[in-house]
């Protein structure tokens, strides 16, 4: 079958990758749409260190299962999402209630488990999700990026009407600057970008060109969406003392040096924060909380997913979606 | 006046340092014992880009007062101890009950303000706490750096007895190690020197070379009092997911790169820490629930200051004091 495949760090089509079966408590996935994400990216540069299928973010239809019972069967010719991380239900995250951390997890297209850029693919059916009926493709599609987004307000405790930067203009900046604004708090998207920050207009979230806003240590959370490294080093300078940074980027080693003592100085706190509730994400589009189409850069077929890879890094891109 | 001045990145000694004099609200002090801090081997590489009179730690006696009422004269004569952030009052963070944090402050002996390794030095009135009766000199030189170790204290929320490591036996971590054993938490010192942390066996505190550490990503909380700047990646190894480090290390730029992806991927939290509650220190040492005499290595004289730094880097020194 055809799929999207990085070995070293040279994505290329496959015409002859092996047909995946799907092993017991599995189900094999024919995605209909698929997302190119930043993540993907760095995997290219050496992230992760991943080889084998990339992508991670989909809606799919399940063809098949493998085993199980009445539950999974159910699933069989479904639209479904489906979360990334595959765990072990044993280890002392899984017990602790921290799946997602899971010591012996597998990652979808991220890490140890070939991903969705692909004819098909296998993902644990306890990892679906239906897709609401009514939630079109173009929709379902961005729910593993916008859990992302809905997973900064799981660890935020928002009081008194805070001042937030939303740092970043790219696929995720603004997907988190569309939930921020639905909190009770003063919200802006600071990026480098003209074209991408004017799509904040039609949403009613403030929006600034990074090179004129004073970094004056005066915003109170500051979420970092820039997937550059110098992004925490500017966050650092925008955040208040006792202010809160939290860091959405993650990059491939070596970007660089970072001075950490700000973070001392000013008793800066940062939250790390990755995978989110697919449920969040799936209400906020059924209810229209979100809008995700007007990221849509550019469809292009999966066949040509290495020039998509290379489109989603071009100037003006937002999201690029892969089609079968 | 005799005091230790640095210049460029080079400490010396000045026999004719101009005699400070209080202005306005301040006291000026003539110490009775000073202690060395890492801060200060930092400032001499560069951090802060500090120029001026080292020193911040310090008890000494109030000489005289600049002006002031009733309570500002009270002082003169007495014994005191005094926090080393010297705040306009006035600025968005003064304001808002952030002091130390101040816009527009100085910092005793690292930034814009002489400091205290010298014959006299100057500090305002309202930054000085009495010495309780009864405490000593060798204590209460400690009160600055154990004030510190007790800020982490008021930064962290403990629930459910947390594993706790304590990384780095150095001066502020032998301290750190003491005052976290106070909670309901597993509280263990781990470090590269045996000697240092066989202290931790008279205290009742856990302790273990960090060689024979595995780093299992198992910790609750880890602390990082390291001082080094390999310090914050041992820590992101050491604790578990969803995880907090505690960060207290400060360094001179230079120190190389860090990779801060695994505080995404892990989800991990990091606390700034700084200044602490001076009151939390000097009750502390007076209910005799911390032992700081122990960590003093060496008494040398102000007139040995510059030799005095280098002691301080030596192996197996921990604290050196300094008389005048």
């Amino acid at each position: 079958m055809k799929a999207i495949v990085l070995e070293g760090q040279q994505p290329r089509l496959s015409t002859t990758h092996p047909d995946p079966r799907p092993a017991p408590g599995e189900a094999l996935i024919r995605p209909l749409r698929m997302g190119v994400c930043s993540t993907d990216l760095e995997l290219c540069k050496g992230y992760m260190g991943f080889k084998g299928v990339l992508g991670h973010e989909f809606v799919g239809v399940v063809e098949e299962v493998g085993g199980g019972g009445k539950e999974a069967k159910a699933f069989v010719g479904k639209r479904v999402v489906g979360t990334i991380n595959c765990v072990c239900g044993k280890c002392d995250m899984c017990r602790s209630g921290l799946r997602e951390h899971c010591r012996d997890r597998t990652v979808l297209g991220i890490l140890n488990r070939d991903g969705c850029f692909a004819e098909r693919f296998t993902l644990p059916t306890k990892n679906l999700l239906l897709v609401p009926e009514g939630l079109d493709d173009d929709h379902a599609v961005f729910t593993e990026p916008l859990a992302a987004a809905y997973q900064i307000l799981r660890q935020l405790t928002i009081e008194g009407r805070p001042y937030i930067t939303v740092l970043g203009d790219g696929r995720l900046g603004l997907l988190c600057a569309q939930v921020m604004s639905q909190l009770n708090a003063t919200v802006r998207c600071v990026g480098k970008h003209p074209e991408k920050l004017s799509l904040c207009e039609k949403w009613g979230v403030k929006h600034r060109l990074l090179e004129e806003v004073g970094l004056r240590a005066d915003q109170d959370i500051v979420v970092d969406c820039t997937g550059s490294s110098n992004g925490f080093a500017t966050a650092m300078k925008m955040v208040r003392p006792r202010g809160k940074i939290v860091l959405k980027t993650t990059v491939a080693p070596g970007a660089g040096e970072i001075d950490l003592s700000p973070l001392v100085i000013n008793e800066i706190q940062v939250i790390g924060s990755r995978c989110g509730p697919f449920g969040d994400a799936l209400t906020a589009m059924v209810n229209k909380k979100v809008d995700v189409l007007s990221l849509i850069s550019r469809r292009m077929k999966l066949a040509d997913g290495v020039a998509a890879l290379k489109t989603a890094k071009s100037p003006g891109v937002i999201k690029v979606l892969l089609e079968p």
